[in-house]
Formats: structure tokens, C-alpha cells, sequence
């Protein structure tokens, strides 16, 4: 049978998570791709290369996250959270943000370094979304 | 290092997958849910109550599935396939279509045979997407 999950539940699992797939609008068209985040308060933090989901969430920043525990097909908990795309800006307020990266990321290190060292790399953006509405289902 | 699959290795994740996240637009906003599929040709079979995503498709019927193996998050890869919602009609077709997905699914059964006990609960709907546009990308 399929429930709803109230809002604790649905937090809780979006909290929780790691992986979460972005559904935003590129062109007109519907976009998904997957993406490591770290929740803070009522956002989540990302951390991306330019490119075409920063260019869609730029034009149009209203986007979804969805976030998953799927035991299998009849088994499975999964949460939708709307929000809005906001940039990091830098100095303090970024060097914070890559804190909690890392710190659920560890390994992110070495790529920020690479890029660092590497004076034809983009600067990777960190953006957050912030959560406006969360929903949720599950079967057991 | 990222780099993008050819078509082949996009099409090949795509068939070899159960589970993708669907992408599209409800009410002029992106809407990602988990759903589990089964390729055929160049489409993908789904089954699905009806409910928001149905609703959404038949408004907008341009959607994308995303589909991935993701061993962590240095390690993955993933496809996006564009396409479009067909609803499988009745008779013959459908009837088709649902072997196709009980093949791939076997534990369908009880739920369409509770359904069916169930004067009151809804049609379960069966839908394709054609896929028109697939890419992909790796990171190893």
C-alpha cells in the first residue's frame, strides 16, 4: 500500500540522504541529473560545473529535488522537495559552503585542488536550493 | 575525468536498467518521480496508477528518463533519454505490453490481480516513451 510521508518523515529522509536526482527546466524541456548534496537548514547545497543545468536553473530557477530509499520495487520511500536555485556568492559565505561539502565529501579535495592548479579549469559553482514545499510517499 | 558515452554505451545502460527517474512538467514545474521500466525496441514500458504524472504527460507529453550506476560518486555513469508519452490502448497491445512488463517484473501480478478483486480501485495505466534523443556521460 502507498502512503504519504508527513513532513518530519519527509525531512528526515531528505536530511539523510546523499544522492539526489535535480529536475529542472532546460529549454523548455524537463532535465534530470543526479547529484551529491548536503542538507543545511532548509536548503541543500550542491556543487556543479557550469554547464547545462546551471544555465537552465539561471534562466529558470524554481527546480526539484528527488530523493530515494528503494528496497526494491514494492518496498521504497521516496521524497520531492520544490525549491529555488541560489548561487554562492564567495569569500566567507563560500568558503563556508565548501566546508559542509566537504565535510559530507571528503573527496571532493582533490578535485578542488586539480582545478585549483589548473588555471584553464571553470570554477566549479556551489549553489543551494531552497526548500519551499516537501512531499513524500512510501510503500512496505 | 568525465567524458560522454557514445550511443551505443547510452543505449545499452538504458536497456540493461529496471529503474529510472522520470522528468516533466506538472503545472508549468519540473516533477521527477522514481519509476521502474522495461525497454523494448526504442521505447520503455511503464505502468503506472493514475495520478499526477499521468495527468502532467497527457498536458505535456515530451519527457526524459534518467538512468544511471552510480558506485560513488567519483565512479558513474548515466544516461538521458528524450521522448515521448503513448498510452498503450486496450485489447491485444496491452495485453502485450503487460507480458513485456511482468517479464521483467514478475511480482506485478498480485497487485494487477488485487486490482482487478477491487471494483473500486483505478485502472492501472501501461505507457511507453519513444525515445527520440539519447546521451550520456562517465566518470571514472
Amino acid at each position: 500500500m502507498i502512503i504519504s510521508l508527513n513532513d518530519d518523515e519527509a525531512w528526515a529522509l531528505l536530511r539523510k540522504g546523499r544522492l539526489a536526482r535535480l529536475g529542472c527546466i532546460a529549454d523548455g524541456e524537463p532535465y534530470v541529473v543526479p547529484v551529491n548534496y548536503a542538507a543545511e537548514g532548509a536548503c541543500v547545497l550542491i556543487h556543479s560545473l557550469p554547464g547545462r543545468k546551471i544555465r537552465a536553473m539561471r534562466a529558470n530557477p524554481y527546480v526539484c529535488l528527488q530523493v530515494d530509499e528503494i528496497t526494491d520495487h514494492c518496498h521504497w520511500r521516496s521524497v520531492l522537495a520544490y525549491g529555488t536555485y541560489e548561487e554562492v556568492g564567495n569569500g566567507a559565505e563560500r568558503a563556508r559552503a565548501m566546508n559542509r561539502l566537504l565535510a559530507a565529501f571528503p573527496q571532493l579535495t582533490p578535485v578542488e585542488s586539480r582545478l585549483a592548479a589548473d588555471a584553464a579549469a571553470p570554477s566549479p559553482i556551489i549553489f543551494r536550493i531552497r526548500v519551499e514545499q516537501i512531499t513524500g510517499l512510501c510503500e512496505d
